[in-house]
């Protein structure tokens, strides 16, 4: 029998409702009631999927409502019926038919709310009604000052739970691992609802492969129930063997069961990392829920993409920056082997009232409580850039560091087997197990050459240091010659850290991320560098760059894809960037290779100019061949900056080109190849627009480029185009892509955005300021024409 | 010295802020608190000028914020210092720096805050900080299911006021007329802010000449002072001769002053009207605060020329439906003499709780207090609709009775010498003074030939009958050669009143308003029939057609121009529609002329066929001339329907023609004249949109036709079209105008949308379901070329 129903289908309202009774009252068709519009939606969704990144508009935060119809069958005599939310934003309360039964605060944590007292005998059908409200709120956390979109909508799932009279409420599993002689201990907590009447348990633990390792057959009285296991000898949890074992309780009408697993850690004093006894380097990222099409609404399918993307990048680690996110990441994270540190959102702006201080702490309880049996999650985060002001007329230190020493004692009494962290808040570094400073080194001040010498002074400052956050924004399919260029005018020796404001795109002193193109070529030089120094620095415990994928923010929307945080290594829907490749070179023990600059479809220069080729591959040799030619076997030397070696040169002609490498690990073989255009004719002043249609993999494009008066292609034009359609318009837009936006910057004199190849045609136009418009008409039909 | 300072320029967002700190914190270029955006704006300003007659999405209900600093010098000694807003939409919260000093609920009445407590010595610069919020709510007047929007924004006047130390409160005047002998009696009543002290007072009453009539010099020490005064002949008040007296007070630092007039007026047991003793036919119409471009934040130049228009039309009656309007409007009612019922905005939905109930008496007591003095108006309006269900649970006519007793006491205590009154609520209809049923013959019910019986039989029905609220929707530029044919499934002795849900396109009877195609000719022939009706109804007291002006709704997305109730006899913008002049001709007193149809550029039917053609004219005489031929003077028989007798019948021969009229009225000799062409070709079925660019009166437009085969006009097509272009776009939209839409219906097969012709030129692009797109290259130079 299914006792957890999922809710999928709503009808959703957006915007506000003028009381319950909008939601109630029958409508006729036509009728006044009638204007105010539902529409039908699955969940997970989110209202916020496409406005967070038009370029045109503010993203809209206010409430929004959902209802639907649900009928309550508890099959269990007496039985409990709730409603069970995985997470939903930001603000939620819910109705059952008329009656207001729950407020929630907080758009990430988990909640269930009990029905049972609200049903009515041989009454079965409800109108359940949900208003959720993202609104700009000082008093709630995170703040709208955050660097990310405060995503409004019933973006989790949702079920309707039915639970026997007496039910397992709760099942705390705390494993121990003695990695010397590899056995372990499991401490099993149960929370009953009700003090049980002898009730009979059956408690069974299973490894990995489903074998029985123990059972027990108990009789039990009390609420709260506790049993301590040993084993003689386990499989420990690994990155590289994430063994889970299960551990099953039946009562007489309920299971209840969750995975767990044995291991150790331990941050040494000023570095390095073990785990299960071993050193290990936190290899790590960051992940915002946001994915094109869907904002926050993330389908289990594309997280489940996307952690797969990560373990094949050759990730351990992953700081789950800023909030608790959805049990399917931390449950991936458990089974590829991702050691995890989760937040709670205290992020930025500053610490408001005792209203504001209590939904942190309960933000706290909830992370530790609900996430606790995941053996991935080793670090409990408390805040992330809590030295930030902002949000209120005063900003006292002593009180902020106060309120992180109640945090920090919090987690230790909910859970002392992990350990607590910040990010960046100087003043109160000593409170917590482990601390991050802000490193940016040749992104948001400084040079990348300035990495190592910054972070083992940082190491050397704190008990435990672990670098999260660093790399770089980089535009997709821009590219540069000459990538050095972009550190012409930045000063060495005025620190790494990121500023106030600094961040922005206007003021302050010469950086990088202000100055420079955004070049794919940058963001590889800069990661190659800073992932080689990371090996180099013996008692690092680890990093994590930010953050894997491109995701939305309001507060950047003047970059090259508006309101989108151009850092990922991958785009907003996963598309890889070379960037990837670069850190997969350096953490990736499975073989690969990547010639860099597939998208790079034209190269330029002097004739017979001398041009580098580089190549990112974790292989012992690559050899390289131009225009069928071989150009030498070189080997991997990971101290051999840039691309451990792997780079050739030669002079080019003017035209095309073939490109092909192939690597050699082992007993693999493996290659890849790409031609392009070597252009060695010098473009004038831009003065026009052509464009073409592109079909790839299925799929539809449209194309422009810049050229000056005699047709030549403008390869540093990098000005916004706009793009548009008469109506019906095929464009892909507010995707927070590089082919998905309608306002986005050219990448070497060209732009692409995608098109739904159905309808019944259009014109479209790239408007760029200064030049004449580009008109086409496009007819689905026209491609394949 | 200037005592009100009108406060212009404000910062606006639209949305909610998290908190008051988010308006004060001062922000940074590029900072994380830019991304929250400020606009400025002039005042008055309605943020829903545009989205509410947007084709594609709701408007927008819900917080906007406003703030500016104001510097406060009061020039008195221990002066008071006021900040008055003349009305702002629907729930304001107002804060001065960071104390939220006041809020107000109701978004059409006056209120001022007194901000002498929160000032502080010495500091003049304040930040004054102004939320509105237009929300759907249950809980406040109007319903969200009113077939009107109910806009947010700061829409009309504020001023920074700085009165002395004692000051005059409040002044009403409450004239008396004697029609016998012609005397007058005013009662002044003075009421101070405090017990004044010796007061010196100076009275003095001038005539519509600015001629003194009366002076006193009084000696007050009582905070309420009242003076009544006796004039043995006196000017009195009237349409006519709109006479007005002025009242002007001086004390020691202050003066104030207000207008008054003498008039009398009597409603007859079952009619008729009387004013002044005289016999007077109510000739009236409704207006709502809502036009093109502007929204609710009409100019005072608009309200101007828009009660011009009503003027000119010949109306003496307005029913300001429904709501309390601008104090401008009422200056212009009494200034131009037209009758005013003005109403509170108790509309629709039923009846709320004690907090709903209290708004609504409290809007009754504010109206009345705020335009006490205005000798235009007559009646107190305590509601309408409200027999109209939907907002609560339950619906209860007794206690919609019992609160309708409350108010009309309320009104009658507060002011004796008015009427109150209400549309449509059959089961109150005895409790007020004057009360309107619903009537909307051949349009929401049954033939407009019934209008008489059903009219005189409501006569007898109550004590006062008024009729208000009677009409026809019209799509400007749509006609039809035989708008009879609209009737052809209208049964009669259904009755004529509008039911439930039968204002709606679904569903329901046959009716005009549902199945007839909203030509010009047909409103024509409605008002025609109407106001013929109305004369020959002896003991008629009045009426009121709705409305006079085309206004937006969020009930009617559907209609041919969508979110427009179209029954206006103008447009949004005031472009007159041909009833305009179907009105005028029956009662203006100023000599008109129009020949019917200056916009039907094509007619149509067979070869030689007789057509007719119409003069609307208020003259004695008119001839008509058919390309150069006359076809005979008529003579004026006001029961010769239709067109009062002016039409003549003539053959006709394919091609172009001219009309033209020439009317005779005492020593008035006007003109009129147009061409036409009259096509015979049949036309098949739509195959193609034709489009042209045009140029009139320094405009520039683009004209769409829907043609056959063989380029034959549709003449009868009247499918949607989408206007669209690529960006950037000059096309002018969001108006609600048969020129100003994006989405709009094909008026006899052609549909014109109005262009910037500024910027850069783009593709314009015209869509209809099933027919090949039309596209047209604009570029601003093109037209004058």
């Amino acid at each position: 029998m299914d006792s957890r129903i999922k809710l999928n289908s709503f009808e959703f309202h957006k915007g506000n409702i003028g009381g319950i009774w909008e939601a109630l009252r029958t409508v006729e068709k036509g009728s006044p009631e009638d204007a105010l519009t539902w529409e039908k939606v699955n969940i997970p969704h989110c209202y916020n999927s496409f406005d967070s990144v038009d370029p045109n508009i503010p993203y809209y935060q206010g409430p929004s409502w959902y209802r639907k119809t649900i009928e309550i069958n508890n099959p269990h005599k007496n039985g409990n019926t709730f409603i069970f939310f995985e997470g939903a934003g930001q603000i939620i309360d819910v109705y059952l038919d008329k009656k207001h039964i729950h407020t929630h605060f907080g758009g990430y944590d988990e909640w269930k709310i009990d029905l049972t007292p609200y049903l009515i005998k041989n009454k079965t059908k409800y109108k359940l009604i949900i208003k959720c409200d993202n609104s700009r709120n000082l008093n709630t956390i995170p703040s709208d000052l955050s660097d990310f979109t405060i995503f409004g909508g019933l973006y989790r799932n949702i079920h309707l739970i039915y639970e026997p009279e007496l039910f397992i409420q709760n099942l705390y599993l705390t494993p121990k691992y003695n990695e010397i002689n590899k056995s372990g201990e499991l401490v099993i907590k149960v929370e009953f609802n009700k003090v049980p009447k002898n009730c009979k348990l059956k408690i069974s633990i299973k490894d990995k492969n489903n074998q029985k390792q123990k059972e027990f057959n108990i009789l039990e009285n009390k609420e709260i129930f506790k049993l301590k296991v040993n084993f003689d000898r386990v499989d420990s949890w690994s990155p590289n063997f994430p063994n889970l074992y299960t551990c099953e309780i039946k009562t007489e009408d309920s299971t209840v069961s969750d995975f767990f697993g044995f291991r150790s850690y331990k941050f040494e004093k000023n570095g390095p990392f073990y785990l299960n006894g071993n050193k290990l380097l936190l290899k790590g990222t960051h992940r915002h829920e946001d994915h094109a099409a869907m904002g926050a609404a993330q389908s289990l399918e594309s997280i489940t993409e996307e952690m797969n993307l990560i373990k094949e990048m050759g990730a351990n680690f992953i700081r789950l920056g800023h909030y608790q996110q959805n049990r399917a990441v931390l449950n991936l994270c458990d089974k590829l082997g991702i050691l995890v540190w989760e937040e709670i959102p205290w992020c930025r702006g500053g610490l408001g009232n005792s209203t504001y201080k209590d939904m942190g702490k309960r933000m706290l309880i909830n992370m530790i409580n609900q996430h606790y049996n995941h053996p991935s999650i080793i670090i409990w985060g408390l805040g992330n850039e809590n030295d930030w002001p902002g949000d209120f007329e005063t900003f006292d230190k002593e009180e902020i560091k106060k309120y992180m020493k109640e945090l920090n004692n919090l987690s230790h009494k909910l859970d002392n087997s992990r350990k607590t962290a910040i990010r960046r808040c100087d003043f109160a570094k000593e409170i917590v197990d482990v601390y991050s400073p802000s490193i940016w080194a040749g992104w948001y001040r400084g040079h990348y050459k300035e990495y190592k010498e910054a972070t083992i002074k940082h190491i050397n400052s704190v008990n435990h240091f672990l670098h999260v956050e660093w790399g770089a924004d980089s535009h997709m399919n821009r590219f540069s010659e000459n990538p050095n260029c972009e550190l012409n005018n930045i000063k060495m020796g005025m620190g790494t850290d990121e500023r106030s404001n600094e961040a922005s795109l206007f003021g302050g002193i010469s950086r990088v991320s202000k100055d420079g193109t955004w070049s794919e070529n940058y963001a590889c030089d800069l990661f190659d560098w800073t992932l080689k120094e990371q090996f180099d620095i013996p008692n690092l415990t680890g990093t994590a760059f930010w953050p894997f994928k491109d995701f939305s923010t309001p507060l950047r929307k003047d970059n090259p894809i508006p309101y989108i945080n151009q850092k990922g290594v991958v785009q907003r829907d996963l598309t890889k960037k070379e960037v990837f490749y670069v850190v997969q070179s350096y953490w990736s023990n499975t073989p690969m290779l990547r010639l860099f600059g597939h998208q790079w479809k034209i190269r330029w220069g002097e004739l017979l100019e001398e041009k580098e080729f580089r190549v990112y591959s974790n292989c012992q040799k690559v050899e390289l061949f131009l225009d069928g030619k071989s150009l030498g076997i070189k080997e991997r030397n990971i101290s051999n900056f840039p691309a451990t070696g792997f780079r050739w040169k030669s002079q080019l002609e003017e035209g095309k080109h073939n490109l092909k490498a192939i690597a050699y690990s082992n007993n693999n073989i493996l290659s890849d190849e790409y031609s392009f255009y070597y252009q060695c004719k010098k473009w004038g002043i831009p003065k026009k627009i052509n464009s073409k249609f592109i079909e790839e993999n299925n799929k539809f494009f449209w194309e422009i480029e810049v050229v000056d008066s005699t047709n030549i292609r403008c390869l540093d034009f990098r000005e916004k185009v706009n793009f548009s359609s008469t109506f019906p318009s095929p464009l892909v837009t507010n995707m927070g892509t590089s082919t998905g936006s309608k306002v986005i910057e050219c990448a070497n004199g060209r732009s692409i955005i995608e098109l739904n190849n159905t309808g019944i045609g259009s014109i479209l136009s790239a408007y760029i300021e200064g030049l004449p418009i580009c008109y086409e008409k496009y007819s689905p039909r026209r491609i394949n024409d």
